[in-house]
């Protein structure tokens, strides 16, 4: 095949995309491994020579990826790929298909909250029927009924309507743009926050961090929302003020909260870290995550298929499909 | 008002219903609090003479409900009600209302097996980001994807399918009497059980306890599901045959088993014992529950409103709901 391309996988992070790639592209392409710091033998030339990049990270410690025709993320953010060290020949495109796996994430978390199966489970094998139907104490709360709030609705709270209808929840969204889905029973504006709030027994927070959204869930936000509420964040951690979250769980003004998405992450400098600068670990009505929600086979899978459709787009000089930054004609 | 009924909450059972229940029937009728053993004074006179009774069980302990014209279960099961004892011109009825309920305890069972939150909340809480995305080993599987098995497709069934699909899963069942219904992708009969099974990924019982279901699911038939399969039984322990169920556990055939129906309870001689004659309590891929998955405030909700609305239809002498055994006119 002439049009052979070269696609170069780079660092840990893509490596996660590579098992079975060559399946999904057709023959005649030739696929790279390189490492993050780009050390070992011929590696920076090879990445400054690859007609297509997969990583999440382009910054001043890389050559400039003078050849690349495609930098794709295998991830849905971008925001460590500096898009001024990108030619302007050069298309950038994400991935989704995590939606999928952190709606399986937010309703695993939902409905623990409503059947007590390990407590259950560790006392019937002492022979103690707890939660036997009918006994003293056990009779259990329902998610259906209750009411669902997703700030922002994009992929991840699509994928969560259906499912909470399915439960027979009632399903609000507040988002930037108007929303028209049959599967929202009521929508509202981000200019009308506090009314969406108080209608709500668990706030899902979806959002991209961007200067728009952070800190947007503030102390008078999160007071808003009404005694005893729930609140999932699966968008990014400072969408909801650090300080107003440890208050509203501390004081009890939260039912308690899911946090998937953090203040603090581990990094080059240090391989571990507390999620935050305040005290979580201690609050007892918080189901602490590692930002794992959408980390699954089937995203793995779903995004592998998403960069391959864009390699054989590419290739046919076809239109590429999620496109953050378009190339414009060398 | 000349129609006042007197109607007996029967035991401790009843008892479960009976909060709120004045607001749900009209004024004039009497409600009555009886114990189980109707030792109190005037107790068994009262039963006797009582309009409607609810209750879960009637036996030679028990007074004949002479004046009864409703006798109602709270429940599903009336096996506990000799219908012999029960004057011709008695209605017995039953109720339903639970199916939402054991709906949100299958997933809560279906979703704890692929989104691990006990273990990677007790894991951050230690600074350790074990679940953190792109981490080696931290790659969940999906439930999206994956084909639920049914086994009987009456209410319980039926509440499960539609949330199987908001999940994205395949939907098969198998049923006494064919299933034509839009959310169940592939259907079989109960003498086709062999290949219905071999293509499932996790197989839920629901089916009540008959002369012909019980040792349906024998050692033959949980050989015929693909390895590494998971059972969840809502329906009733003894439609699955004990030894067959422990030992396709214990030898690693099945990848898992959630319990929640049993073949041992507690009785009026036994306040606790081991919900089986064999060691389930020592098997790691067991959740062991004490028949609880239907047990929720809105189960006792849509119950009580079930036997309000049959005591107004008997005052206006309309057709009953949920007939078990009509009364013959008197």
């Amino acid at each position: 095949m002439t049009h052979g391309l070269t696609i170069a996988f780079h660092g840990q992070n893509a490596a996660n995309f590579r098992a079975g790639f060559e399946r999904l592209i057709e023959p005649g392409h030739t696929v790279l491994d390189l490492s993050d710091d780009l050390s070992g033998p011929g590696e920076r030339e090879a990445y400054a020579r690859a007609d297509v990049i997969v990583g999440i990270r382009l910054d001043d410690t890389l050559p400039a990826p003078a050849a690349a025709r495609l930098f794709h993320a295998p991830a849905a953010g971008t925001d460590a790929i500096d898009t001024r060290r990108l030619p302007a020949t050069t298309a950038l495109c994400n991935c989704h298909g995590h939606e999928q796996a952190i709606a399986e994430y937010v309703f695993a978390a939902l409905l623990q909250r409503h059947v007590p199966l390990a407590v259950a489970d560790a006392d019937l094998r002492q022979d103690r029927w707890t939660w036997w139907a009918g006994r003293p104490g056990a009779l259990r709360s329902e998610l259906g009924g209750q009411t669902l709030g997703l700030l922002g609705y994009g992929h991840i709270a699509q994928a969560l309507a259906p499912r909470a209808r399915a439960f027979g929840m009632r399903v609000h969204a507040a988002n930037r743009s108007p929303v028209r889905d049959p599967q929202v029973h009521q929508a509202w504006s981000l200019t009308e926050l506090t009314p969406f709030l108080a209608g709500l027994d668990v706030l899902v927070v979806t959002l991209p961090l961007t200067p728009q959204t952070q800190g947007l869930v503030n102390a008078d936000l999160l007071s808003a929302l009404p005694r005893g509420a729930w609140v999932i964040n699966v968008g990014r951690g400072p969408v909801i003020d650090e300080a107003a979250l440890h208050g509203a769980l501390s004081s009890g003004h939260l039912g308690g909260a899911v946090i998937d998405t953090w203040y603090q992450y581990p990094n080059a400098e240090r391989s571990t870290c507390a999620p935050s600068r305040l005290d979580f670990r201690t609050l007892p009505n918080v189901t602490m995550t590692p930002h794992m929600s959408g980390w699954t086979e089937g995203t793995v899978r779903r995004r592998q298929q998403t960069i391959a459709d864009n390699i054989a787009r590419l290739v046919r000089g076809h239109p590429l499909d999620h496109v953050v930054r378009a190339a414009t004609p060398a």
